[in-house]
């Protein structure tokens, strides 16, 4: 089975640079594919992605050695099973509060006796070849998000779950469930940014990998610093709008100047 | 019928900021609506999008003031009448090399007798309103690109083609069509600048708007000043390729050089 | 944010007129959001209707001031969230039987820590504008409908969850878990008729919203007289075969008569 | 082969009904087909709809004996002999102007020595049957639309065109090309209708089938009457709205005279 | 009401000959449905294709009179009862456990007071008829897939379901349950083998049908007459890359010949 | 640039094996494209696919190295150059029948000053390099269609055309030019057979490359040995039929055998 590059990377102590793909199309999602990223997640929660976009955008990305992950939109199964199939090397289940519902997601990821995934890799074996059967369970990555008053609870019961591959830190929603204002990349003087370091302390003791996701490339060098294995930075969506906003701004801008000077 | 904003503007002597879209997707398309804009671009020559694609694109451009706008991929009145129907206030027409291939666009843009336009606006109606049919002729714009050896040798008989709105130029294919390399922003020794002085020129002498397509603000903003009517910058699917750039750079470059302080 | 024009409406009193969608299509759906009604609901339960269409047909139908609502096919937050994210302003669950599914599904959509909804509203944003994360689970409508017989059984339960904004009627349900024919607007001598009489005053006495599917615009009436807040009467599907029947009988039936005539 | 069925009705003389299709939906596609029309033609040129839509919508089509027609865009091979691949069983050619245009749609639409349409009917033969190569020549059905100024000068030396099944007329182009204003049903007294009667007596006299688009089933069963052996009328497009505007303007009229009754 | 063709088959004690369908595509569904098999599965759980593409795929097949079937990927209600609406007339359920499972399934299929089905047959009625509300219940198949370690414990609890139509056997979960190397067609001395015919003994003692998924047509005329009711061999996807295979290595096999001849 | 890798083995002369796409979808695509084809053709013309569906094909096959190529519908500019601006590697064009057809065709495959390829390459920076540009008027095959009488009679204007590098048969419409059944693999007392071979002959003396479609292996092997450069062998869509047949008529006869023992 081919190798989880981003797997072993980590397991190396390299860190993974990991893109973010909310645009439902192939096009966005090869463009990002040759930039050097190390792995690229589909984000079918937040992201206006759904199964029909996932899949050709898994394909697509294929033709590169970029890692595919996909970030589901719940804890279901079903949905999980399905996008395994599709060739995704890596879920990112949101919002796992406690032991039970990480055993339930970390199960959907393995095939028996380890856990109940169907099986039926189609893609898989295209894309990780005719012995992925027998390498799955342990190549493809399980990442909990910690973002829930619940899961700061009880980080030692989820992090200890067995199969889990590490925990991913979404400082928005970490942010309002301490209830403060949403949004990336928080200062030093907030709850969340000691959450954070919580979380990662926790994860270096229970030897499982970490991630979080980041507003800026200087933060994301920061949390590598810090000991994070994975940042994620920006994303498609992100990139067309401030690409527009750069342009924009600056040719609005310098007409209203030459107006106001005019007059 | 809802007025043509960006040629009201253009009659105004006010500048357009026009953006260009080639990733097909209703979800970049309405992000690069919100962006204040004047007008956009739906690229079907050299975009990756598809008139099943276009249709949506436009539909969702219509929840903003920004004035939809089509490049067609040829001069062929079955396509240039579908996609007016679907409710685009402008077609930028390429290759046009003669008067008489102007004609043949010019007159797929307009009913008869000016015209052989046929008649069913569906869209049209929704999005220009009941009375459509009674000044579409007038209120869409109609551009020829001039790119070719030919054109440039045929500058008035194209420009004094009736009902032609302006020209639209495209450095690329004109500079290729010079012997020089493909590119945008070309510089003041290339023939490509001279020919696109002198097409500057043509068009204010012939009273028919001019247009430019950018791949920088600052050359664009040159390039308004120089008496361009409309500027394109950049594209959705170049701000996804250098917003990723940027940020794998910064973060690959960084790593690199704590590798290399390490041993 | 921009403000839920029918919250308004029934807090003030009148009456809001729902529009149905069930084809799959931006084209019908933008034909829809043209025709004056105050809302429209993509049904994603019985109509045949997809997020990959519900995503473009909102973003379509928001060229109008129609408020987007949408009735998801089963209680699961995923779903829930995912649409709510693609900026739709109200969300019809079906089959809610108690208190605990009642408040399973009004904290989808609610924000901590009022509920668990997870941050990331992308078109929520530009649809509603970048103040949308304060002013969502206050703006957002959330009907639960009542159509089973537990939930018959548990109205004050239901009707006081926290949060929730209304109840919505479909009366073939109803007809169903009362043993009785499956249909609209049901008469007077029917089970269906006093249970939908009997919901109407509990919303009125727990002061929630009261809303119920039509087939008829005269029976529609009668429902606003009785007091309900909003109204859907027929859909997008409905009319194509109405409006096909009608042409069809009117020339089937006068051919046949002159054939019987001619012999 | 399966007979083409609406052939077999016009040479029995008995009056066509053909719906028309402008919404790209399989959905209102299928419900369309149970509604007993003899044949429906989806509108590539007019309508929202592009090969990609118009392929699945065939082949829901092909669930009932209605029979497949399709109005292309514009007279281009390519496009004709796709979609005639993809199983229609005739072809409606807009703004045909003369014999040598009548020719080349023609013979697009048969296989040599009769044309040159290219072998490879994929859908010719599912739906068709294994003999489709032998017959379709002769049982596609192929309509020359007549409706610019230069058409009508030239009636003789289009409706002789070997292989041309008949005219369809469409009432609107028609008028604007009088110098009239577009619409359907035209009154006794224009002189689109004049020329509607005058091509009609053509197509006798030449021996070939007539067709018309129609806007009420009135006018309609008057066209048969004069003796068209195909009458179109409406649309699934103008159902949806008419629908739509009957239930909203009951509703919103009878809520407006309360509210005056009330003040 | 159309009568389930293959429920009377059954009953007959007539083999049925089910086809499979994983390529997202009408196209090759349509290729199937005319290929003479009694029923044809769209596989939603390890097949590449998901409801948008499912819709127009059972729409398509409706042109014959294969009947269709559906495998959801999960036993969740939502999904079970939007495919049921779309028009297919039996389900195949995953990973059935236990009585609550199986009885969560079967009640998602009827309606009150069988189930708990919400009504809203919008293809039901297409394709079924106009008093499909009153057979469905009836009508509907429902196969439990038999799969797992749990099941194999509780057989007689799950296939006492009321309403429970059948088993379906899944071998390549059920080797893995049992331990063994996932696949088909399972040779007499596996354990697999075993719980297979205990399974049917079982389906037989209780009165329901049995069904079995085949890599061959051998193996399944085996099955066939060990007394299975319904088989299914092989799959589109499988087709084509056993139909590549053979042409590929035909003549890439006899050209390395002749290399190794030539020198 | 990427080397067109099927170029390089025709000029050593290598025999390529083409494979062949009909149905419109990644997944087969993609399973083709596993299966050690040298190239893949995407039939645009009788195959039921679009550029919508052509794209993420094209998109999908990349993630191998199976040159792709494709087959437009008709000898448009338009449609021409977007396909080559999506990546592919090579053009085959039907129907043509002269010098001056060729020449369009193959100048619209070139840049100039060789030809009138508009600029903007989207995918081909991505498929090809960074260098594309420079190289792909080289790189980029186009294979011209024999296949009409005319072209029979015009091989050496044809074949002399500046820039072809082949010519391609389709022998089922050059059966029908010479008034013969439609059909692969003539036998050799055919006309079509000896056509075929003065084809060849033609092709070698104009040293350019040769190709012909096959029904079979064993077909393709012998026209290997006659000397043609590239060999097409079925497709997706054949393997489907054939596979699906293969089934059922074993299965079937098998019951019926029985059935007639048991009476």
């Amino acid at each position: 089975m081919r190798k989880n590059k981003i797997k072993e990377m980590m397991l190396n102590n390299k860190p993974v640079l990991n893109g973010w793909l909310q645009i439902p199309s192939t096009v966005s999602a090869e463009m990002m594919s040759h930039e050097n990223w190390d792995s690229l997640t589909i984000d079918m929660q937040h992201g206006l992605i759904d199964y029909n976009n996932a899949l050709p955008m898994m394909q697509t990305i294929s033709s590169t050695n970029v890692v595919p992950l996909v970030r589901v939109n719940w804890n279901e199964p079903g949905q999980i099973m399905k996008i395994l199939d599709a060739g995704c090397y890596g879920i990112i289940c949101p919002m796992i509060n406690n032991r039970k519902e990480a055993e339930k997601f970390v199960q959907a990821c393995m095939y028996p006796p380890d856990g109940f995934r169907s099986f039926g890799p189609m893609r898989g074996f295209l894309y990780g070849g005719s012995d992925y059967p027998k390498y799955a369970n342990e190549e493809v990555l399980k990442f909990a998000m910690i973002e829930t008053k619940e899961a700061l609870d009880k980080l030692d019961e989820i992090m200890t779950t067995p199969g889990l591959s590490g925990v991913y830190i979404g400082p928005a929603d970490l942010s309002i469930a301490l209830g403060e204002e949403p949004g990336f990349d928080k200062s030093e003087n907030t709850k969340a940014y000691s959450e954070i370091c919580r979380i990662l302390d926790y994860s270096k003791k229970n030897n499982i990998f970490s991630a979080i996701h980041n507003g800026t490339a200087e933060y994301a060098l920061k949390m590598i610093e810090k000991g994070f294995n994975l940042v994620t930075v920006g994303s498609d969506h992100r990139s067309v709008i401030t690409g527009a906003k750069e342009i924009v701004d600056k040719i609005k801008g310098s007409l209203k100047r030459s107006d106001n000077k005019a007059y």
